[in-house]
């Protein structure tokens, strides 16, 4: 086995250990067993089990983040013909991707930021204050551009990200008590598409009958 | 100390530490300690520390249900006149105000619902299903009267309780990150407004506009 494969097999590892039976419960011994590696191997890659924690976090929030950076770079670089809306539902459809593409880890992540930990406060300051400052950037553009008719204010920001993680984070509740599946292509098309509507009534009328760009 | 205090007291302590430590880091003595309390007592009131977190989860999940039912069964009552959307918001509000009057718990209970385990599984089968359905009711009854345009589906429930349980959930987040102060007064008012516009979106513009009742 490579050292990429194996540093992957062991970060895989983590992640479900870390679902079944938590971070305080899962033991770097676990983790070795399930991962099919030595503990050794584990401290040379991560220094400790909270190095582990750490990695795995800053790595799904960088892509989290960049999901939602491009969209403003694109914004950036065009010359103001699209549309600010689009740009935003392509965010929006983005970060569903990446998550549902790193579900087991979204899960785990989105829980383990409900914890009051120094690490969270740190990722809140970094990541999760750069998110919202991107979302407050395409609204701001959207509104300057006369899409808007009011400026959106914090809640609904702090709304949409709610209902942007609320599946990844309760996967189990929609499977038991809605016999939906939180992670079939179906649901995410169904579900994006409620959430677009909602965007869409903080938006003109002329605004949201225009169709999408394809990137 | 009489002994419903001391119950009351070592519930409270329950929260407190699940809250710092997680389930499974705290122990009965910590909770004792804690307390006050000796280990023997929370035997003798709860079985074992799995029998507190049910009292505890299956108490705040019956208050937390109630609080829609009880509009549900007004509009019962009703003759007719008052409309279904204000008894949907006033559910709304109930159920916000229930989980401000026990933040600390809803906190704790909604991130242990994320938690793959039979106890959850239960509750969602029982408590959760229930929930849905009260919602249901309630929608069904506004599409029958005329209040909207078209029958709601799963996802407008889902996304609806996803809206209701994030500030209680992330807390913490919403200090960090948006400087708001999710358990004060100012908050929830500011939160339920946005809420209900949303909410009102689905409705016909002729039922928006009416004042609502008292209780």
């Amino acid at each position: 086995m490579n050292k990429k494969a194996s540093k992957e097999k062991v970060m895989q590892a983590a992640i479900e250990m870390f679902n079944m039976k938590g971070f305080t419960g899962s033991s770097v011994r676990d983790i070795a067993n399930r991962a099919g590696a030595n503990v050794a191997l584990i401290s040379y890659y991560f220094g400790s089990k909270q190095g582990l924690l750490e990695h795995l976090m800053t790595g799904f929030l960088e892509g989290y983040v960049s999901a939602i950076e491009v969209q403003c770079e694109k914004l950036a670089c065009e010359n103001g013909e699209e549309l600010v809306f689009d740009r935003l539902l392509k965010a929006i459809w983005n970060v569903m991707v990446y998550q549902q593409n790193n579900h087991e880890l979204a899960r785990f992540i989105h829980r383990e930021i409900t914890l009051d930990t120094t690490l969270v406060r740190e990722l809140m300051a970094s990541y999760l204050a750069k998110e919202k400052h991107l979302y407050h950037t395409l609204l701001n553009a959207a509104y300057e551009k006369g899409e808007m008719a009011t400026r959106p204010n914090e809640y609904f920001v702090l709304q949409l990200r709610g209902m942007l993680t609320m599946p990844f984070l309760h996967p189990q509740y929609i499977r038991e008590v809605y016999h939906l599946m939180p992670h079939e292509n179906h649901f995410l098309d169904q579900y994006f598409s409620e959430l677009c509507q909602w965007v869409a009534t903080h938006f003109k009328e002329c605004v949201i009958a225009v169709p999408a760009p394809e990137n």
